[in-house]
């Protein structure tokens, strides 16, 4: 029996990853999703190794409810520390949102950024996974603490938004033609960032995802037989409106019903 | 035996509570201080109330070893939520840092305006214990998430965080004329904010909550009996060579060595 009509499940540690699952529903409408955010825990960036295995590993068992045909990690966190393990133990495949965005940041010539938050430039998880691709590839990272309390706030196409992506872009020297956005909150700040650096080329981690996906939908997975429109259920582990209101702003499309699942 | 010598035990979810201990330091230079931060565990602010009880509680008890004379729940979170639990445990007198602020809120006259982080704001704790006292007063909350990572980024004295603080500072009505910072971190942007609303009374509730201890201290625990200038430990359940670059400047004075303490 194919089990290409199964669902597609998509963690994050909140809600940035919507983002992912825009991308995917741009590429791939005719899929069916399932978005698990671990809202009650959030922010993974701050916990231990261990700690954000072990929740990984839980999340990831939760998804296994609608019996997934892939797993998309869409938290670089979480990517970072969890997609082994994950890996090693989940009945279907597993993606993470910084191979991707790695790989398609080797394929480019010369000088490469990176953006993310503090704990995902600290863990450096980019720079080795470019470097197992293109050893000698020249990389900056740049942490942007202001980026996702921004995103949050919803102050898109603003001043107060393009001073501080300038600021946090001019920290990358000149040379970088390159930028990989290393969060998935960022895609929702693209019309700051590319004011801040005209003629930058941006690698979208969701974007990129997406691509992966489809490629592995494309390789043995199959993809969904009906053509209809897909459908997007909501997961999270705690919920507020507030929460309903900045997701339908990153997922660009007004959202549905926001389950509440217990961990 | 007088107690009169034992440090103050201060504790707080991350850094943003030295700016307490540096309003302790300015009026009671004198006292012996310990500072415990849970960075391994921050931020409360999204934590459910059970589990910031227990986390307030198990910090009361690690601040225990130091047998303190008097403890300070130097964030606003934990004040909001585990107070009265640890007060009805410790062998010690606990003073949280909304009731101070309130307390001086509802000495003055006409609206009061409360900033703070999302999760301090929609508790309305500052609005509760405003009422207790004045059950009429008028009262304006904004909730103001980019302040905490501004003033962990630096950024004080910078236009930036000027027109940030302008936008936030425009909510509140023309008629409020007192602010109170709800939020240990607020203080460090103090130059900001007050260019934002020139003649507004600011209420900082570290500085406060020094006053209260002056108090508890004048009335029964009494002053440490030494003249010299108290000594400071500093112990956080977590640590980065960032967090002591950080809470030096919330300390306004370079900061000894970082104790990392197992929870």
């Amino acid at each position: 029996m194919t089990r290409a009509n199964q669902p597609i499940g998509v963690f994050d540690s909140g809600i940035g990853g919507l983002t992912v699952i825009h991308a995917l529903r741009q590429l791939l409408p005719q899929e069916d999703l399932v978005y698990l955010g671990d809202t009650a825990r959030l922010p993974y960036g701050t916990k231990s190794h261990r700690t954000i295995e072990r929740y990984t590993l839980q999340m990831g068992e939760l998804l296994q409810r609608h019996d997934p045909k892939l797993i998309v990690i869409a938290c670089n966190t979480a990517s970072a520390h969890g997609l082994t393990a994950l890996q090693a133990v989940s009945p279907c495949p597993v993606i993470g949102v910084i191979e991707p965005g790695a790989e398609a940041a080797a394929e480019r010539s010369g000088a490469v950024g990176i953006i993310g938050t503090l704990a995902t430039v600290s863990s450096e998880a980019y720079e080795l996974a470019i470097r197992r691709r293109d050893p000698g590839k020249v990389i900056f990272s740049v942490a942007c603490p202001l980026l996702v309390p921004l995103a949050e706030e919803g102050w898109f196409d603003d001043p107060v938004t393009d001073s501080i992506c300038r600021r946090y872009m001019n920290q990358l020297p000149f040379e970088v033609k390159t930028v990989v956005l290393g969060c998935t909150h960022y895609p929702t700040l693209m019309t700051s960032l590319e004011r801040s650096r005209p003629g930058t080329q941006w690698i979208d981690s969701g974007r990129v995802t997406a691509k992966a996906v489809d490629r592995v939908l494309k390789g043995s997975l199959g993809y969904r037989t009906e053509s209809a429109r897909g459908s997007l259920r909501v997961q999270l582990t705690d919920a507020s409106s507030r929460l309903k209101e900045v997701g339908s702003r990153f997922l660009e499309e007004e959202m549905g019903d926001i389950e509440v699942v217990e961990i």
